[in-house]
């Protein structure tokens, strides 16, 4: 049923952070995308084929081919999302409309391209104390593949506060809800179904902490990754296409339409 | 458009804890329901007509009558939810299904009512340490008139924790989300339809703390109140009635049938 | 609770068949807002104030002082989606964000706003033949407000077919499912919340059918105008700011920070 | 991730119809579970283990070393729900509570496990005339994994009629919606998560058309298994049991309890 080659992933990373700044630079001396590279293929093995971009690339490393190359995105950006170029985001926008998966991590609540598959302001509360505080996030849909393999709750010892009221539609399934020292709960891990695409949303990962550098957090990001991928087109079923044929006879004596992309 | 008579709210309460447990019946010496009606009234003042029964009553004070005439009804329970007798709760279940409210409290979550409408388990995790510990809720979906009016974060001095995983269904509009002291979350303010019926949970509540004598807890417990009964039946406009006619002859060349009590 | 001042409606239309088109204006000589007014002030009677803007006026009568006096906005465009000026359409969509709901009529789907709020394609299937087919609407969540007084189902006699694919994200609260003759399905009646917003799609409504002069047709638009009006903002209670300031000082200790305009 | 063991199956059919009624005896000689299984195993071939059980075995073939065994049972009811023992139904409900997937199918919607399961009446209208009516299946997301391969629109030739109003909670994702020929509409394809199962209903498949023998039908209920069956179970991974650990000595302080059975 699933396709036998392997599920093409692009870690796209914003890459600004680790160049210019020592203290995240020591934490993520080969950028911020090494340790999610790493993580996803230690969990996923052979069923991923993985890559990455960042934003000093041509393109931002985004160009048509490899998107139509990619079935699941990853996306971290904070610093720069305003340099990122709008027919860039407009192109993983159809994309995503097209059937690719899309993870969104931490600050990239606040990309073009999020903003503009969620259709609000992605606006939220946030503390930055030094040294950070404990964030927990704790699973509320077991089940969720999403969830596979995780402790309840992960412990993140130093981590930025992001609080709600959080500026997103109701998401359509919600995974994960985070706490942190100060009181404040966010809704860290949420799905959505935009066109044919999965977006997955999560919420660990300022650049001043090792957060991708964990373990579960790394766990949760392949599970998304394959649950982003696990979508399908449907008429390529040989018997369905003949009901297909059937069905197009019948509206022959019509004039039928299909607007816009898809 | 909404009717202009009262509306008529019903507040169940076991009433078991208060009249025991002296430590109860300190915080609540008329009963937990005696704060309940006071805020609901307060609130909404001539728009409802508020009364009560308890589970001491005949029939716990759920009579045909008295469901028949109650468009919201509460409930409270903890300590008796199995002499809760299974005809009442089928009686109660089958009016929420024919449009009246429902807003179940606290313990509540544990009574064969709740269960019988979400259909899982409705587990949860709980500590109750003496004195309690602080918990916050948060408002999430600040548009919902469920939220009209309540601070951000909600501010419970002294409460016992309850946190997740909640074995609930996913609520079909999710209004509050819960932080405790010990880092705990909980979805504490969900809202479901069941038939023709509106189910709001809220899970503040123990009977060791005087919860219900807080303002900003009694203001919620009032807008769910209004929320839960603001349905309406179709098929009451005339020109609607001519255009289920004509429907019907269109449809009257064949038998047509509708299964079950509604 | 609620308001005591009459919900202020703006009714917008494009109108522009109406005046290029004599079928079309035969059948709205005043312009297809008329009806859509008329039908809002007969079904809702003094609890609004109804005036109308259409895209020929200097900012398609939408200027901010129009929308900030707008607690509802009702929204009809076909022929000249591209006109409307992305200025203005971030006005609204921000508008919608900070609270004013937006009720999208029929070929609206295709709009600016929408296709921004709900961040997909918005594409359709549709077929228009002369003297269009029969549309039948079917109520499937009849508690809602918002199908309050419909027959079931409401017909239309002559209507264009839109059929699914629909590109939405998963509607909220989908309260109607039509068929048309040719046997295609539409989820032609979908809420969602965005912001603090509510929004509101309802299919029916071709400018060559007298649709909005149907009776059952208006009650859903006054329905739907009163449920995207019912919002409420948070923190208006007095006990509740007393609980946020109790709350900032807890926080005063940390930097906090709100990201975004709201 | 995945298990690598097949995925066991179990049919569980009345098997009433087929041996009383000549009529759908010649359409299912082996039972209607037959087509069932051989759909199954036809789409997913070595992935699955499949068997089936009836309402006649002892324990209506659902002991719980059954049910022990079954990842995701199929449920096929009509003539005989009330001769389902409630102590199996409580059994099958624990199940799926437990993690074990259900695809209720056709007149299963009105059986004991799915009314429980629901919460609701799960009434609906319907028509059955001689020679039935042609049903359409429209895919209204075609990124689901139960939509994979399917054609837009399924077409059943010859069906027993099911119409909305169906009293059954919102589906947290609605996958197909039907219509027939008499401009009925009905929301066919519905997926529900209970405790930490899955739960898919399916509409097709009265006893007296051959509507198991379609593949486009099998393939669907092949892609319904898949669905149900793609669960997991959080705190298995090495790494999250220390991350367990670490919490629960933080946590140690405290009495905690698990309320019921999860």
């Amino acid at each position: 049923m699933r396709p036998t080659r392997p599920l093409r992933v692009t870690v796209w990373n914003e890459h600004v952070h680790e160049r210019r700044e020592p203290s995240v630079k020591k934490i993520y001396p080969d950028g911020m995308h090494a340790p999610i590279v790493a993580g996803i293929e230690r969990e996923l093995g052979d069923s991923v084929a993985v890559r990455f971009a960042t934003l000093a690339e041509p393109e931002h490393g985004l160009t048509e081919e490899v998107l139509a190359e990619t079935d699941v995105l990853t996306w971290w950006g904070h610093a720069a999302h305003d340099e990122v170029r709008d027919e860039v985001v407009a192109r993983v926008h159809a994309r995503v409309l097209d059937g690719m998966g899309i993870v969104v991590l931490h600050s990239g609540h606040y990309s073009k391209i999020f903003k503009r598959l969620m259709g609000t302001s992605c606006a939220l509360i946030w503390r930055s104390d030094p040294g950070g505080e404990r964030e927990l996030i704790w699973t509320i849909d077991p089940s969720h593949p999403i969830a596979a393999g995780v402790p309840q709750p992960i412990v993140i010892p130093h981590q930025e506060m992001y609080g709600e009221r959080f500026d997103i539609p109701p998401p359509d399934e919600l995974v994960f809800i985070s706490s942190f020292e100060g009181g404040e709960v966010f809704r860290g891990g949420c799905c959505y179904t935009r066109g044919a695409g999965r977006v997955f949303y999560f919420s660990p990962g300022d650049q001043e902490y090792p957060v991708y550098h964990q373990r579960e957090v790394q766990r949760v990001i392949a599970n998304a990754v394959t649950w982003c991928g696990d979508v399908s087109s449907p008429n390529d079923l040989p018997s369905a296409r003949e009901g297909n044929r059937q069905h197009r006879r019948r509206r022959r004596r019509h004039r039928i339409h299909r607007r816009g992309p898809r």
